[in-house]
């Protein structure tokens, strides 16, 4: 049985679910909804509908992936396409879960649908590595370092800046925090202290670059706690050297299980490409969420309540006798 | 509710079991089964009976932890086990798993009951990052490197050679090999590739070292394949240096999602104690075990069967909210 897979927004992770889904045996991307002209996509062939007609598919899709961004799109996008189908999403702005889950709970519930929030890395393969290590080394300490990646967020709120014409920022692991965390000395180290953050920046002609070197370390929240180095290069070297999108980072789990004998877990991502890995977890999210379903649960859950082997399309005893 | 656990074996895994079973809040030791004479165990207050009477605790129990060894106690006392309890094991001879799972599965589907077969870090943790990591990242591959650590396996084998007094063998990855495997040019690598030997050894006064040596070096299966050093030292070095049980090893995944976009993903482990970090995981697992019963499972399952969040004690909302 073929799982029948509709996406919700053809952006950078849309396009990444449609690559996922084709290279898989067991999945079929039947339609892609766009609040765009439908005829200005060019997908990689899957056909292509209004968002308006999402409502037609009821009834012809086993899961609806929603690639909107949570910073706004989600929101909204998450519970409209949970009334007509099973979901799978990637919500991902962390303070913001309880009450996401809580509104995708109650509308998957009122549908009879299920709906799987926030897969992706983190949250998604992070929460795990978080959860699990912690169960295992309860008297110990977690550490999450973001990076070397870009992060738009911050490339975003630079080309706002006036004289600027292109930035790309990368968050970068502090190594001598990375160091304190692996010592088991359990330092006490906020997400500044942890992460760099790396500015290449494109001046327009004549920007006064003085000033947005001062206004980029001195903005609030973004750089202003942080180890901020800005570089200006030209927009052929923007465009040449930094147009992709790698990111990754570690999950750090330290323990003791008596005085003196120490553990360390650490799960690890190098990534060249933050929308495809994304787009691939959450392919895989699509298949787990279709189990899930079938296991009768309705309304929301999360990567923290599904096993291992239902993101496999390989049968409980080929990873038993393989993988285990 | 406090989960009621009986620790069937008293060696290094069940001392460190009965240590993690005392330091959780939600779980209680409530018998120490064994073979020897009770009066001959020591433990941390968990009291001790003959396994003879083991039948006496059927209903009285949640959970009962074999804490045997694969070679030889578990492919017995688990389906025994099994018969009047829900069972957790660390069953880990990968060969036999397939074979293990069937009979324990048989055993606990005939009582009623629900066993979680092959915990701990590897089958275990490792087993769940090989899956994970595969689904998501499907056009790749995985290679997993264990060491430094203490192969007890390895370190009896010499021990059996003549003219040796004591012996202990560190698995040592190979970093060439795990550059390689880095690299993304799927590298062709055995076991042997992958790792190298490290014996220190304490021969008898006026033994052969040139014989000892060879004959280390030439055994078949343990040695021969592989890189191997021998180091002679006094028994006051092996006992100062080299009496603790460190291991870990690493699970690296690497993967495209396009030509030339490459993705890896690695869980590492740094185990100042085999046993003692074992015994971590598999006490989580009891109370995931637990959890697996309540849910209506009946028969055997693995690590690959559970959701992340039944191995913690914290409620859903608390890891959506904290961990998530």
């Amino acid at each position: 049985m073929t799982i029948k897979v509709a996406i919700n927004g053809y952006g950078n992770l849309g396009r990444a679910v449609e690559r996922a889904v084709n290279a898989a045996d067991d999945m079929e991307a039947v339609a892609v909804f766009t609040r765009r002209d439908p005829q200005s996509l060019k997908t990689a062939g899957t056909p292509v509908f209004p968002l308006s007609q999402m409502a037609d598919f009821k009834g012809k899709v086993d899961v609806c992936i929603c690639c909107g961004g949570s910073a706004t799109d989600l929101r909204t996008q998450g519970p409209a396409a949970v009334a007509y189908f099973n979901t799978v999403d990637s919500f991902d702005t962390h303070a913001d879960i309880p009450a996401y889950f809580a509104d995708m709970d109650a509308a998957a519930k009122k549908a009879g649908h299920t709906a799987l929030i926030s897969t992706g890395w983190d949250p998604g393969l992070f929460s795990i590595a978080r959860t699990l290590t912690e169960a295992v080394l309860p008297d110990g300490y977690t550490h999450t370092f973001w990076g070397r990646g870009v992060s738009q967020g911050h490339s975003d709120a630079i080309r706002r800046i006036e004289g600027v014409e292109g930035a790309v920022q990368y968050t970068v692991p502090n190594p001598e925090a990375m160091r304190a965390v692996e010592s088991g000395e359990h330092p006490q180290l906020t997400t500044a202290d942890k992460h760099t953050r790396l500015c290449y920046v494109v001046a327009a002609s004549g920007a006064d670059k003085e000033r947005i070197t001062r206004e980029i370390k001195e903005m609030p929240k973004y750089f202003a706690d942080y180890e901020t180095t800005v570089n200006f290069i030209s927009a052929e070297e923007l465009a040449r050297d930094h147009a992709g999108m790698p990111h990754g980072g570690e999950v750090i789990r330290v323990g003791h299980t008596r005085e003196g004998i120490k553990h360390l877990a650490r799960f690890q991502l190098q990534l060249d490409s933050n929308p495809d890995f994304t787009g691939s977890m959450v392919a895989a999210s699509a298949r787990a969420l279709v189990r899930l379903h079938e296991h009768g649960h309705r309304g929301a859950a999360s990567v923290l309540d599904i096993p291992p082997a239902w993101y496999s399309p390989s049968s409980p005893q080929q990873l038993r006798a393989q993988l285990l």
